[in-house]
């Protein structure tokens, strides 16, 4: 049985979309951050690092934090949403790891000097705005002659993408000059599986 | 045959790293970011983000940005340095996502705000020497009981810390108070592949 530990949140919703478009049976525990769930012991013991979401598979023994480890994992569990070998599982990779390293991260760092941090900081806020930005004209550029990151097929790669770019929306971190990301958002947001995947354990709220 | 793209940096030295632990042939390209190369057309046909390092497998067409991609590449083309299946696999793809994602990242603005910002923001400092420290400390709980991060074995999750934590310390980001994280960077610092790896294509300066 998988055992999936999440809260709604952009890295979340990436594991929930998945397990929803794979039809996988899982159990969903709702870590509330906001009442201090993840900071307790016993989700400390799953994550040291204290953050969402964890993914437990009791018939392998895998326990992973991470959301990138928990899309190839659940991608190379089933043999869907990443080809098993050549370039294009390579390409799908190549774009998860942009996501998990390079735009994930900026926009992490976007929202809280916008969104949260105590004392407002123009030029923090103006160079997460810049970085963010220039990574939204690499993901629209690179979807000017295909539907998807990794090319024809849909896949991890665009999973990651929209968990985050979904909140991006919402909190109004604007991309709609990127007309191909544009396109390219409304073909994933249309999936049934997406639709599902973004209410789980709750529907974001922008707070 | 093998083509690596690089600079002498943080993200670049866990290629040179990883190449030279194989023993794999490749051609060394100098990418020379204080000349301005990475934002040469001819650079940006390989990765439009602009960013070190970029493989070429002119054997498969397989043509990779992102240090954790090619990582990962590397040892499943070898079968070295990650379990080919299994718990052990999922840790180490762990432990590299949480560098990729996390640590990674989070040193990366450390820099910037420490180094290089034109105007000094103490908060900004603040926030990622505070993050960065409790990364350090995920890092050095976690290596305990164990000699690598996967386990008992070796792994691309260390190489991609490594390549980071190398610069960390030429650049006095001290981690020395973490017993654990030190012994483990003494550990790999050791290796003759290592230390070959952080010279190419130079050594860091800490500039």
């Amino acid at each position: 049985m998988l055992h999936l530990y999440t809260d709604s949140s952009p890295n979340g919703f990436k594991a929930t979309i998945a397990l929803e478009e794979l039809s996988l049976p899982y159990q969903l525990h709702h870590v509330r951050i906001d009442e201090g769930d993840h900071r307790k012991p016993e989700f400390l013991a799953l994550n040291p690092y204290g953050r969402i979401p964890v993914l437990m598979d009791t018939e392998t023994g895998v326990q992973l934090f991470e959301s990138a480890a928990i899309l190839l994992y659940l991608a190379d569990k089933t043999g869907a949403l990443l080809a098993p070998k050549g370039p294009t599982r390579w390409e799908a990779i190549k774009w998860l790891q942009f996501h998990a390293s390079s735009l994930g991260p900026l926009l992490g760092q976007r929202v809280h000097f916008t969104l949260f941090a105590d004392t407002p900081i123009p030029l923090a806020q103006e160079r997460y705005q810049g970085l963010t930005e220039e990574a939204f004209k690499v993901l629209d550029q690179t979807l000017v002659d295909r539907p998807y990151l990794a090319g024809d097929d849909y896949s991890i790669a665009d999973i990651a993408h929209f968990g985050w770019l979904h909140i991006a929306r919402i909190i109004q971190f604007d991309f709609s000059h990127h007309r191909y990301l544009s396109e390219w958002f409304e073909r994933v947001a249309a999936r049934p599986a997406v639709r599902k995947g973004v209410t789980l354990p709750a529907p974001a709220t922008g707070a």
